[in-house]
Order: structure tokens, then sequence, then C-alpha cells
């Protein structure tokens, strides 16, 4: 967290007339952005890489909700047009700091910035509430940091009479791209982003969509037929990598991306809770329409339809455009964590990287359930005798299991197991509008929750914790320091929750204003009991792991369990670390060795991946938290590959991506955080592809032993899933490593330091 | 809490075919109730008093709303229509209890009871989730509890497979009346009940409904041209006292009624969140349209304008129907306490009635403030540093006046002493959609919490803790197990809370199912801590007070307040015992001495009372919480007449209803618990009246010193509400006192047994 550089301020005071040009370059000049007025007085701005533009121009600012309280400073004149820019600064920041875990031990915030104050006023004429008749001024400022590798851009309303609370009808930033650039693309979702990506061309997104769409996912909120979410990842024809997200998304609504077409008449409206088609002729907007090939910020609404309240001082997340010629460089950017806030916590000695396993696979392939009985159509919390019902004979979080697990995990060296469904209330927890649906405290039965964490400690082993909330975050909350008091009692130190199926109070959106203050709450309170956090279903990372580095991992995609509800294309992962991983890291719950599930199971589905491929994940697919996630009689056939799950580190003091394509392939080496030792991971799609590795980041003179898990002449994902070879040798550096991965393939390298 | 008396089980099963009609009369026969199934099935009852009609045939019922997660037993099939009976059981029951606090000290439950069991089959053509082609069947109950005072209906969901979970899209039960009564009504409303009563013929009440609302109050959000609120009361035209309410609404919706009068062409739909006027084109409803006459329930939606999301087994809450042709029968009623659960604390010793003053009424007039500081547009209770902050001087919680308060609490006997604004949040605490408005435990830095509480123990005086929640609710269910313990730590046991302002999570609303399960969830943890809650704009009671009976009071009604706001009518308070206090006691907080506000403040208003009246309210307006209102101050001019509520007691042994009509006047004698004493209060409306009271339920051969605190002769609410006149006799049972009320006025009399 140490500064090693302090901030250099470049005051430049102006006063701008509309149309003239402010413009501020990356420090390596290779970005450039624009800001400027519109002859009505809208923010506008542009950004060009190396001379090419990347983004035309584009509009910025927010249209306001009129709300039934308008008096007393509250206001619905659209923060939109009209304004005069009053106030220009510069600023240059650089400066190196360290995060609690990640891909690097330190990590190089270097930017230029422009804030632009820009003032709107507004004559009114006859007053109400505090609401005077005159002239009434009003002030936000734009604020742009440029970085080598792209731009972050927000807006900020400082504490002012004239705005002080407002509502948000819908914020406006537009993205205009260049060309009919290749997408990789989920639908826009109120409440899933577990969807397959897609590729198409930008043009093509609106006849994809349906098809784009699980409809049988009970949790699909779709709101346009154009509606794509972020991280969104784009190539253009001439070669440049396109990625627009956010940073910082705090107590405020995930932003979607609507993309306006050469279809396009109008904007969508947002549908409102609990539909799942969007509206096929949407209602014209206030906001002028852009140009074919924009993309515009759609807000997540709340049940009223509203996307935002705000109380100034206040800003928005960062809007983050980043751009290279490098696909490599979309991997190693680091620009939406530094567009964060440093840590805020004190203490992060508590906070640990984690290998660990669980009692899970088996439930999510179906052969054991995490409910303790079948006896009722339905329970009610209150009304159980648990001693006296009759079990189902499937509960798979029983005294036996779990402790076979533990035993499993001290043998292996994992830090961890994971439990789920050792607390009562699995009957019927999904989809029911149940709110009283767990209590977070109390076990089945069969799990004796003292004994199994006596067990596993003194194993060197800790269980970590599951709370499944079914998206009732009201009866979570209701519950939440007495699960964390129990959680501290037996020595967990970590949680991974869930929000499966709709969000009570009913009409919330998973992504909403309200629920992405409801995940910070949980991370701050368990912050307090020193518990780390790993929550799925929750909205996408917007890189608030740097702030709070307890929240150590996020599903927030389509993870592993897919593999067992029909599976995921070969190219999934190629696809995640230019996407969902730019926020933050994923617990994709990789390590799958018995890929044929009906092999040990009545699950017909099968994971599309090899061996190889599957240890490649440890590395390709950056995560403090890793899980092996298949089952410890699975890796028992395979205890030699099992060796580098053993093996691998979870924590990096050095990263290098070596290749990297969207939906190709990817190649990374990394260095152990502490040690000298390097692990190198390759991935491909269900093309195969052929790594030339050169060892040019090893020390100088060292040697190392090489141990290589690659993919068998003829391995194939479908046909041939189990087919590696692993090889030794000793390697030095200069040293290049030629490795051919199979189709739906991959590799993994460890280097020891001798 | 003993049971005097057993059940009598009375097994009548049968088979009935449509058109039989069952019938059940209460105890002693005054009341009759029948019940049958239409010829499409529909379930039917109606209810005569004395061989007269009260309800005519009346059809029962719920629609129920499609979900989308329809398979898995959720199911939209309407309980409305299709029913056979397939059994009905009648029962007895008469059994005394004893409750913690009240207006006796025991009360009979003596009623018959009707139980019927309705079928209903469903042809199911093609299946989906557990749902298979056949025929479903499923079972209701509906169960009549008849007293000698009125009735009692509700429904019961037994579990069963094909009625699992449902979505409740509008309760349908009907209360058909028989003529044009006059009603005392207030506007359906999802968000306030402090408008004030409308007295009208039941075909006025469409034409009376634009000027009924007070469209200035924020909170309005009316639904009907007819729909009005519950409890209540009508008198018809042959002398019949005839009221409807609820009885145990828990996790529930809040039940209003929407009239059907002869220019109803459709139900009404509800208006969905923060909508303040209702819809003047209702959408058909699928039920029909029942005769003119008739109430038919409307609930309070949740913000997606659904009305109740259940699980089996559950019920609804009772709906109840009181007659008699004696309206001091309607106050002496304990119908809707005895139809709510016995008391579910294990421990009450901890409960008492109590008599309080507080740091309020000079807020409410205006003269100081809530709020410390006027420094900031809005504040955020992380960001301000309260020591340095600049004080406006208004502030009225601070260390001084408090002991003031609590000397004078000390000097006159009064147990408690409320003190508003003590907490950080009031800068800008209503209507601005501000989640993290309170903390409930930071004090303002001039209110001293440790040295006031201490002071005030060390006086047997406690300080009355406030919660203004800002209907934030979420915020306050995160702090509220630390703001409970913040009061056990410095003595503080009961807590007055308050929900002014639109619900947070926005589009809720004070009176739907999930608010209705928030006020019981503050209860209910209040209990925990041994802590009575006052609960100020929460829903209306129903009588829960008998299950918790530390909900020693609720507002829910126009309150005293309401004179500072331009003032309420003088026969409010002769409307209100027959009305709001039906479901539990109000803190209505009396006791006004000086009436014309402006004498001592900048507020022009004034309350439409006399003193005697005033004082005549500790006995008409039951509740074991009653607040002196007035300032020390203006108590100590008159302190001859503040002698009557240093002696008053709030907790009664026995009741006695002397005289009553609605709007008009009401007498009523009450008998300290644990003493021998009584106290006789009257309150009557504008036009004054003349009281004669027959001591006749004093104990024989025991004289009484008589106070009798009376209007002077010239006395007026408006022109001379000060003029009152003290007398003190012997008297002894079968005495009689005359007493004349002035306009607007009142008398009070206090016994005590020599």
């Amino acid at each position: 967290m140490k500064k090693l550089f302090g901030i250099i301020l470049l005051l430049m005071p102006l006063m701008a007339t509309a149309q003239e040009k402010m413009e501020i370059a990356s420090p390596n000049e290779n970005v450039m952005l624009k800001f400027w007025l519109s002859d009505k007085g809208r923010p506008m701005y542009s950004l060009d890489y190396k001379g090419k533009a990347v983004v035309n121009p584009s509009g910025l600012g927010l249209e306001l909700a009129k709300d039934k309280h308008a008096s007393n400073g509250t206001d619905e004149y659209d923060l939109l047009e009209g304004f005069t820019m009053t106030d220009c600064e510069t600023t240059s920041f650089d400066e190196t700091w360290t995060p609690v875990w990640g891909e690097t031990s330190t990590i190089r915030n270097h930017y230029n910035e422009m804030a632009v104050t820009l003032s709107q006023e507004k004559l009114i004429r006859s007053g109400s509430g505090q609401q005077k008749p005159g002239v009434q001024e009003r002030h936000i400022i734009i604020r742009f940091r440029v970085y080598d590798d792209g731009m972050g851009l927000r807006y900020e309303f400082p504490q002012q009479t004239w705005l002080n609370y407002f509502l948000i009808k819908e914020e406006r930033t537009e993205f205009a791209m260049t060309g009919d650039h290749i997408a990789w693309w989920l639908p826009g979702d109120y409440d899933t982003q577990e969807q397959e990506t897609q590729q198409t061309r930008l043009s093509e997104i609106r006849g994809r969509m349906r098809e784009a769409v699980n409809w049988g996912n009970s949790s699909v909120a779709v709101f346009s037929e154009t509606g794509v979410q972020t991280s969104l990842q784009m190539k253009s024809d001439d070669g440049l990598y396109i990625n627009i997200h956010e940073a910082a998304c705090l107590d405020y609504a995930t932003m979607h991306l609507e993309l306006v077409d050469r279809q396009t008449t109008a904007f969508s409206t947002q549908l409102g809770g609990g539909s799942n088609a969007y509206t096929p002729n949407p209602a014209p907007s206030a906001c002028p329409l852009p140009k074919p090939f924009t993309f515009v910020s759609h807000l997540t609404p709340d049940a009223t339809g509203l996307k935002g309240c705000m109380q100034t001082p206040c800003n928005t997340p960062w809007r983050t455009v980043m751009v290279s010629d490098d696909a490599r460089d979309m991997l190693s950017s680091n620009l939406i964590l530094n567009l964060n806030e440093p840590c805020a916590l004190d203490d992060t000695s508590w906070i640990h990287p984690t290998k660990y396993c669980g009692v899970w696979w088996e439930m999510i392939v179906g052969k054991s359930s995490w409910n303790y009985t079948d006896e009722f159509p339905s329970i009610k919390l209150d009304n159980i005798d648990w001693q006296s019902v009759k079990p189902n004979g499937r509960h798979a979080a029983n005294n036996e299991k779990v402790k076979r697990y533990i035993d499993f995990a001290a043998k292996n060296g994992l830090d961890e197991v994971l439990v789920e469904g050792w607390n009562v209330g699995w009957e019927d927890w999904a989809n029911m509008w149940k709110r009283d649906v767990f209590d977070f405290v109390t076990p089945y039965p069969d799990f004796d929750i003292k004994m199994l964490n006596d067990y596993a400690h003194s194993k060197g082993v800790k269980i970590l914790m599951h709370h499944e909330t079914s998206s009732s975050t009201q009866n979570y909350e209701r519950h939440i320091k007495e699960a964390f008091e129990l959680m501290n009692h037996y020595g967990y130190d970590a949680v991974k929750t869930g929000y499966v199926g709709d969000i009570i109070p009913r009409g919330d959106h998973h992504y909403s204003q309200s629920m992405n203050n409801h995940y910070l709450y949980v991370v701050k309170e368990a912050a307090k009991h020193h518990i780390m956090v790993n929550a799925h279903e929750a909205t996408r990372p917007t890189g608030i792991c740097r702030t709070y580095p307890n929240l150590v991992g996020n599903e927030s995609a389509r993870g592993t369990e897919y593999e067992a509800f029909g599976g995921s294309r070969p190219d999934h992962t190629c696809i995640l670390p230019f996407t969902r991983l730019q926020g933050g890291p994923m617990d994709y719950t990789p390590g799958i060795f018995v890929t044929k599930l009906n092999t040990w199971s009545d699950n017909t589905s099968w994971a599309r991946i090899t061996i190889a491929g599957s240890l490649a994940l440890y590395l390709t697919m950056y995560s403090p938290l890793q899980m092996a996630a298949d089952l410890p009689e699975n890796y028992e056939q395979f205890d030699d590959a099992f060796q580098f799950i053993r093996d691998v580190a979870c924590d990096w003091s050095d990263s290098r991506y070596l290749e990297a394509e969207p939906a190709d392939y990817i190649t990374v080496a990394r260095k152990a955080k502490g040690t000298d030792n390097w692990f190198i991971g390759g991935k491909c799609d269900e093309n195969g592809h052929t790594s030339v590795v050169k060892l040019d980041f090893l020390d100088k003179g060292r040697k190392y032993e090489c141990t290589i898990y690659a993919d068998a002449k003829d391995a194939h994902y479908e046909h041939n899933p189990q087919a590696y070879t692993i090889t030794k040798r000793t390697v030095k550096k200069g040293d290049t490593l030629k490795i051919t991965e199979a189709p739906g393939g991959g590799f993994a390298v460890s280097l020891i330091a001798k």
C-alpha cells in the first residue's frame, strides 16, 4: 500500500466555450482523449489510440427522474445539455502499490487526469419548497483518467444547494464505435450473467439475441434486442482490441450497454420486475439517438423502474475503455484495479489465497442432495424437528463424507473444504418467494459442526462456510451477524455466498443499486469478522477487491457447474479472462478430470475439456481462490496429474502473458509469490494450438526442474479427454518449450528453481 | 393466560351439496351466521343479528397471481369458485384469559365455531415441473367464529401438494351491507391513516373522496374512489352499529375495503409504488361485481403490485364484523383481541403501563428542532465531525432541557421521558430516498446519553428511546441489534419507532405484507431485549398486542400532532374509539392545556378541545401508554387540573362504557388495577353533552372521595377552552353525577376509595 510516487499537479484553470476541444494524452501518448461541449452544451468525448479512432464523438450525461418530492433541492432537470465549462484541471499521477494478493507483487498506477467542471443554469419561474424563482446554478465534474492502455471517466456531483438529492432515470454515457467490430457478448440482463458468450459482429447482435438467451434459466430478465453486458471485449478490423467495462461500482446500479444499430429507432424501456422478455416496441426516450454502432449505458432498475437515488457529494463508477493492438495487454492491464480506491482495511493479515476442495460437485451433478429430507412438500424452519424427520439418504454434507474430504484436503495440501448443504432449509429454497428460507446457523442433524471443525483444524485444514441466501437478502441481513459470529466461534475464515433465484424484496434485481449496496454491506460486515467472501450470482465485479481485499472471489459468470447442465463451449475459458475477469477473480471451480459424468452418475452432460486443459485453468483463470472441483475418488485415478494441482500456487509476484487471442488461446507464466518457482499454463479452444514458450523470464544462471503436463498426441476434449503426458527435464533461461495443445485442451508447466 | 374453560368439541362431519346452508349461532343466539356454496361453487355467507340482516349474501375467496415459476406446486388457479364442501366441523369455546395490561383484568373468549373444508379439482391437460396431467385436488378451510357481538372468518390453507406456494392477486372477501348506512371512514390508502374521518352515507363516499384526501400529505397513496380503511364503523337506519375490521394481521397485507356502489362498473386496480392519485378508469377484474353497498377486500400491494406470497400451511387474518344495537358494545367488545393468539412471550414481567412526558411538542409546534445543525444542504453520517459542526441553537434534545423534563416527570410521578431528536441524522431525514439516514446509536454532542440516563434513574425515571426510521426499513434492520443493545446498556426499556415518509426499499408501502412482517420483526426483536414498542406510522393494529404485549402502543391514525398542523375536528376523539382503537391502543399523546399555540410559539394552529376535555381523553382513549404531551411550563399554569393527570391510572381491572354514540360522545368508568379507585371520563363533540353518571359500579357500603374536573359553564373549545371547575365531594354506590360538557369539551372524575 506504500506510495512510491506522489501526485504531480498541473493546474490549468480555464473558461472554455462550446466546441473548444480539451485534449489529454496518456503518459506514453499512445492514448489520446478529447473533450468538448456540443452546440447544445452537451458534454462530448472521443478517444484515439496511436492515432486511430477508438471511440468516435460520444455524448455524456444523465437523465434525471422527477420525484414526487421535487421540492427541497430534489430536481428533475436532466444533466445532459445546456452546460458551460467553468474549469478544467489536469494532473499527472504515478504510484506503485502493493496488492494483498494478485497477479503481481506490485501494481503501477500511472495516468494523466483531466477534471472538467461543467455548469448548468436553470430558470425557475415559480418556486416551491426551497425553490424560489430565479436562476439556479448546478455544477458537475467529469473526470477523465488516461492510461497507456485505456481510459476511465466518471461523473462527480459536488454537494450544492441545487443538486442535493436526485433520482437517475437513465445514465446516457455513449461509446461510439468506429466500425462493425467483432464482439464477445452476453445478453444484457438484470438478473443473470450465466449465459454462453456470443461472438458476432456488432451488426449481428440483434439477429442473434433470441437464441443467445437461455430462456430456461429462471432468472432471465433481458431488456433489449441489442442490450449486452460488460465487460465487453471487441476487436476491430484494423486490429485493435477494445474493452468496455466499469470500475468501482459501489452503491450504484450495474451498467449494461445498449447498442444503437441501423435498425434502432428508439431506446428500449426497462421491463420492470419479474418479466423475462424484452419489449419489442420500446418507448421513445427524451435523449437523442446517436449514430449506429454506438453503445449507450443502460443501468439496472429498481422495483419501480428507477436507476438510482443519489445524494451529493457523490459520483458514478468509472466507465472504462481499454485499448491495445496487442491482445495480451487486455489481460495484463490493471486499469480497473487502479481506478478503485486503495485498501480500506487497516489489517489484512487474515486474508490469504486459498486452494480448496468441497462437498459440491456431486450435488451439482445430481448424485447427492443439498437437502436432508424429502418428507414434506415444503418446510418452515420454525416448524420442523430435524432430529425426527426422515432422512432422504442422499444428503451429501454428512459427517462421514465431510471427514473424507477433510482427509483428502489434508493429504494434498489443500487449505479448505467447502461444504454446501450443511444448514437446514434446502428442502425448498429457490424461487418460492420464501423470505425466511435459511437461518445460516442451524446444521442438519448429520453435520456435527463442532466435531467437524475440530477435526479439520487438527489436520491443518479449515471448513469453508456456505451461505446460500436464495436471494432473500432481507433474511440474510437479519441473520448475518449471528451467522458471522457462528463462523468466528467455530474457526471458519471464509464464506461462499449465493444469490440463486429471484430477489426478495420482490421486484428488485441482482444488479440494482440496492443489491450492489447489499453485496458491499456483506463484504464490509465480513471484514469486521475477519471473514473472506466469495460471492456467487452477485453482480459482476468492478475491481472493488482492491479496496476490500477480503472479497477474494466472485462467480458472476458461467462457471464449471454448467458442464453438468449441458456443457459450455471449449472456447469459453479463452474468453472469460478478456471479459469477466477484468473486474476481479472468478471462482470458476476448475479441475474436472472425469469429464464424462455418466461414468459415475446419471448425468449425461460432459465437460468440454481435456485433463491437461483443466490443469491450465489454474494459471489462465487467475484467482487467489482455486478449487479442485472434482471428487477425491476421481482425482485418485489420476494422481500423477493431480500433482500439478498440489504444486501450483495461487498468489503471484509476477505474471507474463505470453500468447493471447480472444476465444482462441491464452498462455501465461506466473512466478509464485515468495519463491523463485514459475508455473505456466496454456489453454486453447476447440481448434487446438501449438504454443512456443520462450523461457526468457527465468533467472539467469539458474536451473529449474521443469514438469510438463501436456495433452497426449491423440487427446481431444470429446473423444479422448484423459490422454495426457507428463515429462520432466531441466531448463534454464532462454530455453524454449514447444507444446501442442489438443482441441479443447491445454498444458501446464511447473518450473521449480534448483 | 390461564384457561378457565376448555374446548367443547362437537364434530359434525358431512358432505354438503351446493345451496345447502350451514348455520351457526352465537352463544346467546343473537348473532347467526350462514354459509353455503353458490351454484358455481363459490363460498358464500350471511350474518344476522337478532333476526335482522347485517351482512347480505356475500362471496368469499381469493384470486391468485400467475408466477413465472408456476411449476413445483406454485399455482395460479383462483381460490374463488368450483368448490365442493367436504367437511364441516362445529365447536364451542369458552375461556377466560388474563391480559398483561388492558381495560379489564380478565377477558372472556366465548364463541361457537364452524370450520368448513372446501375442495376444488383442477384438470391438468399438459404438465410441467411437478405438475403431471391428471386431476389435482386442493383444499382450503374457511373458519368462522361467532360471538355474541359479531363474528370473525378466515381462510386456512393446509399444507398439500397442489397448494404449496401461491401468490395472491387479490382477496375477494365481500361484506354486502343491507342499506345505505352512515359510515365513519378514512380514504383507503397504502401509506397513510392520518386523514380526518369522514361521516357520510355509503352512497356519498364516492362524491366525498377527493375532498377527504389531504393531498398535501406526502404519503398519500389512495387507490379507488370508493376505497376506505378499516376499522370501518357504520350505523344502519334500523339502529344497528356495525364495524368491519380484521384481527391478527401477521405477515399478510393490510386489508382495505372497496365499496361497490351504484356507479361502480369494475374493481379498481392498484396504482403501484409512489403514485398518489387513484386510477380514474380502473381495469376490469376477473371477479364478478357484487351488488351495490357491498364492500370488497382490497389488500395493500408490494412494489410489483402483488398482494401476498404464501406458503402452506398458512392462513389469512380474521375478517371481522362486529354488530350490536347498543353503541357501547362496540367499545367494550374484545372480539379483535380474542381472535388473536395467546401471549407468545414466556416472561412479561418487564412490561408495564407507562405515563410519560417528552421533548416533543415544542418541535411539533415548530419552536425548536430535532436537528442539531443547519450548516449543510444535506449530510452523510460517515462524513460529519459532530463535535465541530455549528449548532443551530434550536436543538431541543439538549442536556439542560432533558434534565428539566426529567425533573418534571420525577416531581409529577410520570414514569418516563420521551426524547426525540437525540441521535444524529435529523438534518435531512424524510422523503429523500436516503437509505443510511440514522444509525440509532450516535447522540448529538449536546445529548450526554450516559449522564442523562444516570440522572433519570437517580430520580426514578426512565428515558423513553426514539427510533425514527424515516421508513428506511433496511437501514433500521441493519442497525436494530446494536440499537437495542445500546438501550439495554443505558437502561431504556421502551422505544417509540417512527415510519415517516416513503418506504425504502422503493415501491413498497406502509401496509404491505413485507412491512407488516417488518413491524412484527421489530416487536419480536425488542421482546428479546425486554423492550416495549410504540410504533408510529406503522400499520393499524389488529389486536396482536395480545400475542406480543410488549407492543404497548401504535399511532396509526391522526394524533394530537395534527392540532399543530391545522387542527382536528372536535368530534375526532369521539370517533377514534369506535374505529382505530378496535385493534389496540393508540399513542394519541393527549393533554394539551394551552390550546392556542401562538401564545407560546409562532404556530397559528389551535387544539379543538377544552382542558376538561383533554383530561377526559386519559379515560376515553384507552391506552397503557399515556403521554402528558404539553410543555411542563404550560402544565405549571394549571397545576390543579394537572393533578388529574398525576392521579389517573393507565391500567385497569374493570371498565364500564356508560354512554356512547359515534362522533357524539363517550363516557367510560374504569377501575384502577390493584386498587379500589375508579376514574371516569366523558368526551363530547362540538355540540356539547350532558352526562348522567349513575355510580352503581362502586363497592357497596364504601365511600369515595370524588373529584370532578368539568368544563366551566361558559367553556368552549374555541372561545374559552381553559375554563374548568374542580369540585370535590364524597360519594357512594348508587349516587348520580350530572355533568355538563361544553362544546368540544368533556369531564374527568377521580373516585378514591376511603
